[in-house]
């Protein structure tokens, strides 16, 4: 069995001497390592992948007892996540999720799918997964989030996936789920943060728009950043031809970003991500 | 000998007609021709190399003559352009440029390079080309610029190139060299517009950062976009690491851009380009 | 009513006048033109959108009058295409396209599905599309073929797509269809030609990877490429991770190849493509 | 002071654990750390930054102690290479290597550099480096090999770069210099391998063109893939045009290959390289 070792902690001299010795002692072998000091913040981010007879509870307990006050570990089984997606109108990031699952090519089980209208509905249901239909008309955010936020809890979701959901979440609804959140933003961050980036995109003119994956969050803008790429446009792009361009690097990144978070290799670090 | 042939206009029925008409009776022969137009304001725009014996002014003026009111006609030789770069401290852009122009792969004659500062004088003088050091210490603006237009102008370039001239010029300025000043902007514009954007792309944790060639203009943000491209950094790269690799991405997108430029390839249609 | 006018003929002087002298005649406005000579074949390649009330046999007429001897013109409704796809086993560029034509964005209808497997079948018929299961076991190759063959003639598909479909076709059924049939390959063509071009990668150690989606032809080698895109991979990566990260380069370049030849924005010159 | 260390061994449980022990015992800080084990050859690679007072003999010799036989450790000082550059006439990466070095971009000095034509020695003299002119010109390929390698090993450099020097090095060249010469290969390896590869791309009509750098080794076909990088073309340009972007992608890949092995990044493993 392997197992992700996960490790956030302000750096020392001789964490990784201490680390392995425990891991060492308990006899498992480490098949893949990696760590990161970010010197601004003087912390130590590690991942490694460790193979043998695992009990999760001793080693947890012995890493605590050598490591400095205000760890994090995890010692994670590699299984897929469950998450539930939210939606609007737009179907092309939420098919590419569909199919990825359908064809076991996605790291998760999607348990649910939650739209705030119900078009995509008869897509999803094809692909015998829930949907759950939660109009926003006639409610305030704050009725809607949670009554959005009751179904998503009823599943009890490692991740929750915001494929194209097109509502701002109340901070309420945030703060309930941290970095747990990851939404794809239909521009190259920080350019055309406001609404319609390609209308905004194709007025300036740019030879090139992006995407970006983020986890949501309620301090900062957009939150931290996963994956990013971009898609070459031209003068003969209409707003319109942009936006298609566009949907094919939204469904990318995300699915790129989903990839990273699922297997336990994105860390969090104040507003950015280190990613192993 | 080959021409190119630029006409700008706007919009009607049978022009490429009524222009080939021209061409044809001149008995000169098409060997590449774009035309494009821009739906939004109603405007033509064509890019064609024509080869014979070409009677420059009288084609010129049959053309005007069958065409609208307000069009822009340009009959140009293929040869090099005359230009006059405008430098700081950086040497990557400069550097580049002059080794293109040394072997012949810049269509370009470099006539001079002006500097604020005067640490790239050494480089310059190597190739054999004129360096003005003309500091902007001790004197306004204004004054500083009218120093530099001067020796400019004594040059008549046909395009100013900023090559990491790290000062904003004064409109009086930019109004006198219309769409003849092309800029490196060490972003992916419009993202991170203010100063010191690898800075502030480290700070927001971006996975890509870009380079933005245009033109230099006073009515709008940062003037049309010429050509832009990006590179894949990740959370190891510190602000001057994402500085580095922002140089390279820099010179190759500067020259991208001269490139096309140079080549008579690059309209201006309100705030954007048309490229051929 | 807007049509595509799409003109192939060898190279000759006036060429562009003569055509635009019959589309003026008939009070046609040309909204968007590309012309290209290759002059290694010194031919001439022309794409013009063309906007009024169209006689098109009368146009057409008109202009096989006027043009050089074996001219090919085509005046063509701007309209959806016709498809018949082909596929194996694999799922991610059959779902792809069977998601944009869906959600409409795809130009082209898929009037069916053919497999050689049929593990394909659910995922066709969730989408209201006919799938024809043909093995090829226990059958030549050209009995197989002219059975697939068959079964695509009855649908009269204006193309053929070859959705990672992994069997060659034998030259009958390629000579049936001259640039008609589309394949997606799986490697920057021309590196890794053979069998398993991940499994080839790996072991090169190579840091891109790539897609390639061509015509398919008898005469040489893959047919004349449309697109091809790549992917950074690096020494952690498995040939497994590596096809895994090919398939999303293979799913985006197929469709970006689609969506050109579907514009009828490709021309085929030789063992090339123009594409405008 | 900040010393690299490099480890390259067999794999084996505790590998880890028995260096960092023997880094704490000395006191030392691990500022930055990457591991990976190449399962296919069971083999394991690390690569750290340490910090402190280093006994470079005495901590080199007791993790030889507790390492596996066959281990490799190297524990180096992090400061500039010394490099000699061959060339024969193209400048574009000489150029850029001159120009990184005398701004202190190149994390290198160039002790001298040697071409067997002289046509760039006026411009590498510009820059105060040595030239070396060896003509091969009525002389075995054994005798202007062993000649040219006299001149290197004068310089005793830690590095040999082939800027576009296009003759093959005898087999008694190489041996020489095992994983000390590195090449920059003009075309995306593996395609295109032959002679004039620009013709070859522009006769395959290929859309996408690139550039490879690597190490120089007898066994094998080109030697091991340190990076690749691509560019974009279209039908629009000759095999002439393809070469002039094949320039910019070559020396921006060279560039970015030395930055990785002058920084003591690149492990080779086989015919891969790791690169962390």
């Amino acid at each position: 069995m392997i197992y992700t070792l996960r490790i956030d902690c302000p750096d020392r001299k001789g964490l990784i001497y201490d680390i392995t010795r425990v891991v060492f002692k308990h006899n498992l072998n480490i098949i893949s390592n990696d760590e990161f000091v970010d010197n601004t913040l003087n912390h130590f981010y590690m991942r490694a992948e460790v193979e043998g007879e695992i009990q999760v509870e001793q080693v947890t307990a012995e890493l605590y007892m050598v490591l400095p006050a205000g760890v994090i570990i995890q010692l994670l089984p590699q299984q897929k996540k469950n998450i539930v997606i939210l939606v609007t109108k737009e179907h092309h990031c939420l098919g590419d999720l569909l199919l990825r699952y359908e064809f076991n090519d996605l790291q998760a089980n999607i348990l649910a799918v939650i739209g705030n209208y119900d078009v995509l509905e008869p897509l999803v249901t094809r692909f015998g997964i829930p949907f759950h239909y939660v109009t926003h008309e006639g409610k305030t955010r704050e009725a809607h989030d949670a009554e959005m936020m009751q179904i998503v809890q009823s599943y009890q979701p490692d991740y929750i996936v915001l494929a194209k959901y097109m509502r701002v979440l109340n901070p309420a609804f945030v703060s309930r789920f941290p970095r747990q959140i990851i939404n794809i933003h239909h521009s190259f961050l920080p350019a055309f943060i406001g609404a319609n980036p390609y209308k905004q995109a194709y007025e300036r003119g740019v030879k090139i728009i992006g995407a970006t994956a983020h986890f949501v969050s309620n301090e900062l803008d957009e939150g931290p950043i996963i994956a990013q790429n971009v898609i070459q446009v031209n003068h003969s792009h209409s707003a319109r031809d942009m936006a298609q361009s566009g949907r094919d690097v939204e469904k990318i990144v995300l699915a790129q970003a989903l990839k990273l978070v699922f297997a336990d290799k994105v860390f969090v670090s104040g507003n950015k991500t280190i990613i192993f």
